[in-house]
């Protein structure tokens, strides 16, 4: 089973990993972790080209190609291997957040996104993916106090709103792969919440 | 006027561009040189996550994304904006390298490359493309002694068989754009046999 966590800035993706990853192990379930942009050593570095606060001067769709380039790494080299093997994928971001800053945040056209995805993946899309979905402005707080601040975080708040929306969207289109959290609750509410959904999908 | 050097590894193209260039300028031309994959900041440090020759588990699909993402850069930053200024620009490799050693050399599908070049550079063509041609053994041993061995270099002679043969068929498919430049002769042969075909075309 391959499970996506994808949202705005702010919404604890990253946090919700680990202890979700720890109460699937206890059940028995051999889980793998992954984050994107990265999870490889290629897609580190791709990251690292991706985050750099000085590469302002990077145009929308060089940023979606960057993108697409450690993913292709990622499902060949770590997914696909694991999903083959029979265990569970949890990844930190996957190709809806493509869609979601480069389509709907940067306006790049969703169908080509969409086929480059493709191309990216070879067609491996998730099986579950819950958006921690909450106010931008709050995740964007979140994300300032946090210390981890990088090139796309600093895109207008306006940006951020788009991508958001973006995420709503691509909800409404496929709601049997998606599932709302309120990411705006305590972190143990939400990760209560997260638990239950994927719970009731194995 | 947008003119690209193609072909096989040891064919000079990097060699060519300077002189050329010059000669260009002395009658008047407004050239601006570059080269792929790079020729800007961030294309610089894509250039060097596909260099490494650790990077020995790079898969072909995230290799062609990364040069596609460098390409993006390129053509917008640079590329773009001196054309429209009415200059020249002479690049070092260009988009047919993408069918050519993703293509071609690993076998990608011709289709799917050419879409995402497609989206890369917004349509940008080349109004020109000289194909600096020689034997691949003859190349890949001046690659070696010139010591600007990279891991792409170090794929097996039969890909880059592949490689040159895919010139070839992107050439006949377009021999309007495609000129096939002897590069086996002494370097003063070819530089010659170059200014003569890109006169002919101003």
């Amino acid at each position: 089973m391959f499970i996506t966590l994808e949202g705005p800035e702010g919404g604890g993706k990253t946090w919700h990993v680990k202890p979700l990853a720890e109460f699937l192990r206890q059940r028995g379930h051999a889980v793998l972790t992954t984050r994107e942009p990265g999870g490889t050593p290629i897609g580190d570095q791709i990251r690292q080209v991706l985050h750099r606060l000085d590469n302002t001067a990077m145009n929308p769709r060089t940023e979606s190609l960057l993108f697409q380039a450690a993913r292709a790494q990622l499902v060949e080299q770590i997914i696909r291997p694991h999903l083959a093997a029979g265990g569970v994928v949890l990844s930190d971001r996957y190709a809806d957040s493509t869609l979601a800053y480069q389509g709907y945040g940067h306006g790049l056209p969703l169908e080509q996104l969409t086929s480059i995805i493709g191309f990216a993946t070879g067609g491996l899309k998730p099986d579950l993916t819950l958006l921690l979905d909450l106010d931008v402005e709050i995740g964007l707080n979140r994300k300032v106090k946090s210390g981890e601040w990088n090139r796309l975080d600093a895109y207008t708040v306006e940006f951020h709103r788009r991508v958001r929306a973006g995420f709503h969207a691509l909800c409404q289109a496929d709601p049997a792969r998606w599932v709302i959290i309120d990411a705006s609750q305590p972190i143990e509410a939400v990760q209560e919440a997260i638990r239950q959904v994927v719970m009731a999908r194995l």
